[in-house]
């Protein structure tokens, strides 16, 4: 197995991109959809479980495992990989969203941003210094630059500033990770620039010239609207180097992501899977259901005929007595399903571009998930 | 596979006894714990991991599941086996116990029980014929006859009346079994007689006389401590039929089932370990470990390096951090691990009676697990 990181090409569908990412702990096959195991877990899913349903990496979240357990914590005890038996690729985040979204009197500042911890209120620091030490404590394989979340809606002003004071963390973060990162580790750049195309494009090139394993599309899905995250996802990938992977962090439901492929998107995260099937609802390829819903009570069809996953095999009726009943299996056995789900719109997404076929796919799938709207994805 | 219910003795040391029951969905060896799956579920595991732990039966409750799904709809769903997808044995109680412990306003007449559920509060009766019949409607393979389970303390006066009615009841529950089951269905009588020896005694000559696949004990592990239950079993099972399998029922601690199995008992349920595995507590070679305390927090050891379970694998620093994290996860491993140690408790004390060295081995146990009290056991 390569101990470097790397990203090759392997087909192009219009501007949809299949290709694979390689790391020294396995290849990441693009596009990729990422479940978020936000406290070292995949909620309610066994790692092999995980696996099992095709995810290649996973993704995890540095502000709330440097909260609990604590990065030097995970480091002792052998790194996050062992810690939560996930021998793949993880990708971890900076900690700047949740940091923005979660903890309370945030202060951001030139050299960081000082907050008190959602969990017990102790006042904490996040400059990119310290997030590039704790996600190399943690041991992520692709690390994230520490970045300021624009919010939304923002001027332009402020949205330029915020821009250029994550340019200088980029900076910051990438002189930290050139003396903190192991061999074959991987640090991305993240575009901001709120919903300013010329902003993005600025964001781009100064990142670009800067240099990075890959690129993120940064502060979307926050409430812009679909569209207005479409264009500015064109708008920057249109600026990315072909060689670099490129990650639109935080989305989406299915149809976001095939829209995000279609602008040349290869990789995301959202708790919408697992999150979804904590709360009763299933992704099927007939579209998404609510278990709660009292059709199902005696319904015997499998839960999707048209998946491979075993969760997806048990009686609709079944699903529905657990969610009613507040079963931990019925989390257990949606999560499950819903994540594979996302796993198989990932190898069909694949197939289709391989095939020159990937416009029409992702009009099918439009079809039955185009009204979703977008999710909330603060970590789990 | 056999189209008949039967049971084999195998081995005996002193009064301890190895065997194996037959039906026609598999072989339960004895001692055989059953993972208690109250709502069609035991709770927070796969049913194939179920499987997995060993354990050849499981148990579910006829009183929850009438209530809902209802008994009627899982009929037309296929039966239980196809509802919660486990393919082999499962034995069902009457519904009785719960009924006299969860429902309210309950009435007990010689025709049967009335009461409300406690989920809607819809009054529902319960008669030897219906709880035959809802037993027969889930497919169970070894069914219960409705028994009152008598209170404790409770008088002399009242254990006879009430041993007495719960004869009256076995009479007509084994009408509607003999009218009802399907071939290779078994039907268990239950011992009563609270903690009178003598009342023990004629409940169980009555009921042999009636003539049972099998004879359960109930009416203990209601409060009555560890030395009375022990006291009751043994003069219940002096009686019992040597070619029957006997099953105490809702007990109980590793330490509960061993001393019962050295006083001729085959067959046990109990929540404890999955209601355990969900409130931070493991059973392991080692004794009980409460995963919540600040000691394991940086303890990189496996839950418990003498199981073969893979939940037991994981870090007693990683489970810790699950469980303070309230992450399903943590129920998922605990119940899995719980379970499993269950199982292999009955692996090896069917290899040492078979040795003849199931004393020493009860003792072994009993000094990590002699301090556990009785658990409760109204369903999960």
């Amino acid at each position: 197995m390569t101990q470097e990181f790397g990203f090759t090409l392997q087909a192009r569908d219009a501007q949809a991109r299949q290709g694979k990412i390689t790391t020294p702990r396995g290849v990441i096959r693009t596009p990729a959809f990422m479940p978020v195991g936000t406290a070292a877990t995949v909620k309610a899913m066994l790692p092999e479980t995980v696996k099992a349903t095709g995810a290649d990496i996973i993704l995890a979240n540095t502000y709330h495992l440097m909260l609990r357990p604590g990065a030097e914590r995970i480091a002792r005890l052998g790194g996050l990989h062992h810690f939560m038996h996930w021998g793949g690729p993880i990708l971890t985040d900076s900690g700047g969203f949740q940091v923005m979204s979660l903890a309370k009197l945030r202060r951001i500042e030139e050299h960081g941003v000082t907050f008190q911890s959602h969990l017990d209120g102790a006042t904490l620091q996040l400059t990119p210094e310290r997030a590039i030490e704790v996600q190399c404590l943690l041991g992520a394989d692709i690390q994230m630059m520490l970045d300021e979340c624009t919010p939304f809606p923002v001027s332009r002003e402020q949205a330029t500033s915020s821009m250029e004071l994550s340019l200088r963390w980029a900076e910051r973060s990438k002189q930290a990770f050139r003396s903190l990162a192991a061999p074959g580790q991987a640090l991305f750049g993240i575009v901001q620039g709120s919903v300013y195309p010329d902003l993005r494009e600025s964001s781009a090139k100064a990142l670009i010239r800067q240099g990075f394993d890959g690129y993120a599309v940064g502060g979307l899905a926050v409430g812009e609207g679909q569209d207005a995250m479409l264009d500015m996802v064109a708008a920057t990938t249109a600026m990315l180097p072909e060689d670099r992977p490129r990650y639109l962090m935080g989305v989406g439901t299915p149809d976001d992501m095939l829209a995000a492929i279609a602008r040349g998107i290869d990789m995301f995260d959202c708790v919408m899977p697992t999150r979804s099937g904590r709360h009763c609802q299933a992704f099927t390829w007939e579209g998404r259901l609510n278990l709660r819903n009292a059709r199902y009570a005696d319904d015997p069809n499998p839960l999707d005929a048209a998946s491979s996953c075993p969760a997806a095999g048990y009686s609709r009726a079944y699903l529905h007595h657990l969610v009613r009943s507040g079963e931990i299996l019925g989390a257990m056995l949606l999560s499950w399903a819903n994540v594979h789900f996302y796993q198989e719109l990932m190898v069909r997404a694949r197939e289709v571009i391989q095939n020159g076929e990937f416009a029409a796919f992702a009009d099918a799938v439009k079809r039955r998930y185009g009204a979703l709207s977008d999710p909330d994805d603060a970590g789990e």
